[in-house]
């Protein structure tokens, strides 16, 4: 029964919420994965959203562009905490996608990242999953050591080449 | 039976929603009004919206401010045409209700109109009954032409006190 | 005599207005399609506004981009439902056609899509042919279930792949 | 026979035409001024439009707001110059109109001044005029002078009184 | 121990953050709130960050306004979710804040809510921590009931008011 | 001696400034162009705008991007009409260039065409010098015929191929 | 002989710029104030930048809104620092004033401040002239512990009344 | 002991922080530079910044982008001048990176400057430090003659070639 569910509204949005699926894999977190419309399928959206709970999910992650009503429509339903990606747009460079997930009224939170953030949307569900699992935490900060080793490594790199080095 | 089904997702859209109503009054075209939330209610919203059709209405108005779902979200249930009234904001000016009704993905039309625009919204949903309707294209005619004289009063107006004396 | 009338400022609009046609086309909707600039040829587009009723247009699908007239003087003197489609811009990423067509001042509504939206705007046409056409709105119902199923196929896909897989 | 015709879409937009106005007056330029709708009263526009040229007038000021459509189309009719004044809007700040009225499509130009500047599109006006008329360009040297001045005296002023005592 | 921690940058933001204080109060969850900011006092800052996980926070709600890097600085230390709560201005409607928060690079999440959302991140903060307590879960329910209640309430007077009687 | 005197602030501007020196040569109408940065050489920016009317220039075009002052400073000298042609730029998309044109304080209009609108701002200075100039006003309409008549051809080539062959 | 001149293009802007004198006040720091108006006023402001070196200023701070050239044009002629307060304005916010003064070409560097930033115009001046004046850094230190001060008391009176207190 | 420190937040700031360092090596002004994350490796970066004034920095260089916390932190902590350059982002352009760098809040400022204006950051910190060096101060003019000559020459080179041979 996976911990994590990750929806989103088009195929088109695969790249950025695959960085989710990858930081869930890599700290040992369940989830499952769905493309799952609200617009185009309002029916089976309704059932995923109020069956999620039943299902076991503890966080979903909806990631949705343009009008982006998957999230919102998906924290109204299910009662746990809702991640919302707002995706980069050609028109409006994600503008759109941002104020339509971020902007939410009072009563119904999404939790809302970067534009494309999948990554973190990833480290938040685990973070939310971390206040009740300490192991996981060991593992959320073990990351964080690495993210700090390597940009320790890309400026002793520097230290070395120089800056007109390190751009060749 | 009502034609036109006036929802709004907040009270405090009211005042906007209203001129919508006045003008359909106007037009003598038959509605009825609703306060209904995609968010805060959404088994009720769902219900409204699959009930729709049946109850014979043929075109909806739908304001709704900030992440503004409910317009769009009826859209993808209702089969005919939705009108989308997107609410000034205080912090956004209205951009986020704009962005979220107007900016829907390819298969979902939402009619939108400008920030605020109630009464066009009214006007529209009388515009898509004139096509089958030739003594209400007559009132909407009618109603142009009561525009056009209001525009040419106040230039005659104008042209008698000059524009220091207008402005007093 | 065809009911709906395609019109756009520019041939340059031409990729995105052909998205109005097609799905006209697949829903067995007639209509024409003219390159009409309210700018370069004013009297043209007078006189084709001016027309459009008695030569039996039921609705007009206007595409513009930048500052975007064409569908507010069309909705100024057709008396029958305007779509305005704004189109992006390389500057300002379709803000100025959207601004310039959804924000109509009282009186003249514009049912405005999303940027670059021309397939909406062809299925909001049909919508509203369709509160007078029931066999019509059978139609829309079969394409909304088609859009269905594509997801549907989609998520079964992923299920088959996993993301990683699906990517590829 | 004014040399300059003042328009503006709605009388709301009176205060900012009027600062077009006292200039005009200021530097003896003649002008008349219509409340004239390009959306309400699409035939006294054009009849407007088309008249211009032959009423006498050399420059039109045209004011407007939101989807401002009123001194483009202006400008696809008349063939002399036509200055745009953007109105400020409550929920975009007058970005609406500006755009509407700046972002003109190659081969129809809009003298776009800044957001609300009625006193500029007066001064443009007279600038143009004075391109043929020598005693006019000295009338506009003397307001600049005269302007000059005035920053001169509220610098002279600061100086006595040291900021503190300027702001009492 | 409190479970959350209210942290805003400057009392000014004091209305907006007393909303997540008071959800949470309604929902029986322990916190405190200190006035903290990065930029004036960054030692203190940096203790409360440090030892946050220590002293037993579950979630820290970070509100800050214009550059507010409050939240995403606590998000670079504390382990555990940060919820960012971005602050309206006056200049440019809380968009400076809203980006300085939301737009985190990978690596760092801030769980972000609307503009001024005062309430809506202590409701984030009670799905967190109802991620793994049944019965906070049941309250957070309830409160949802409530707001549904409340719409329904103001729709039932509607009917019995009609429109123009509602605004009275 | 040139009636027109174009400059731009960098020589990467020319692309769009040689636009409006085409449509100029097209119009037979005298002009110079020079490169001639405000920023980078405020001498002879000075020496230029203060000789540009003993010089015998009519109207003056100045582009520049980013926080493009050229066209201002320029106004703030040199008497008769500047046009000002705003720069698209990479990160704003022209919007920097485009406020620090057309928002002008009060006493010193610039006359502000479309961001790259180059062929515009020669356009407007032909309108301009038409004032006075009844040849120049034949050929500006002769040269608007032209413009009507390349749509005619477009929608000529349209209904004979249809959209579809159209865009092959 | 003042280390700092701060200019301003309009005594409308007093309130803001008073904001850097005091705090130059405060830090002992010797300073004089013009209202100085590129535009209004070109000859005097050249005059101004031209002999500013030469007057012993060693920072100008310049404040301007709209279309905000002066801070632009004094750090072209004007060889040490220019510091520049971006002003807000009612239409756009201070966008413009903004994007006028912080983007400027490559060569001609202005340092900006954030919109109606005039107290942190003053302490940028003060942290430019400390890198000469350990004195001045004593000075600014001080000032920076009694910001920490002030916020502490602040944290500690909340803790004393509770939030609801704390509002009251 | 280098006079200047130059840190980013990511190496993909590199080609932008480069120009920096070029122009102070070529205004020999001595320079470090570090990869540094406020985020990533927030310990670091305390370190760095609470040690920067006893390393004899006396003006650092930060760029950043997105959330970019980097300037802001370093300015709360390091008590001299920080310059900011914020990064150009492929969303928003870098208005999240501008309003997170130069919004800051009464008490902290950063000298910002334009979006990926890594040259002008570089000048910026050359006239900082010439205000106590005379010799850096010649250095810099003798810039600025290169760079008014460059214009020059390109300038002639137009009036030999013509706008159409300058562009072949």
């Amino acid at each position: 029964m996976p911990q994590v569910g990750i929806i989103m509204g088009s195929d088109s949005d695969m790249p950025v919420m695959a960085k989710a699926a990858r930081i869930l894999e890599k700290l040992e977190i369940s989830f499952d994965m769905h493309i799952l419309s609200a617009h185009r399928e309002p029916d089976a959206f309704f059932a995923y959203a109020k069956g999620a709970e039943a299902a076991g999910y503890k966080v979903i992650i909806a990631g949705a562009g343009m009008a982006a009503h998957l999230p919102g429509m998906c924290a109204a339903i299910f009662p746990l905490p809702v991640i919302g990606v707002p995706m980069k747009t050609t028109a409006l460079g994600g503008r759109d996608s941002l104020y339509s997930i971020v902007q939410m009224p009072s009563g119904i939170p999404v939790a809302t990242v970067a534009i494309d953030g999948g990554e973190n949307a990833g480290l938040l569900a685990a973070r939310i999953l971390a206040t009740g699992d300490a192991q996981l935490l060991q593992r959320l900060k073990k990351h964080s050591d690495e993210m700090r080793e390597t940009v320790e490594l890309k400026d002793a790199r520097l230290q070395g080449t120089g800056f007109e080095g390190y751009m060749r």
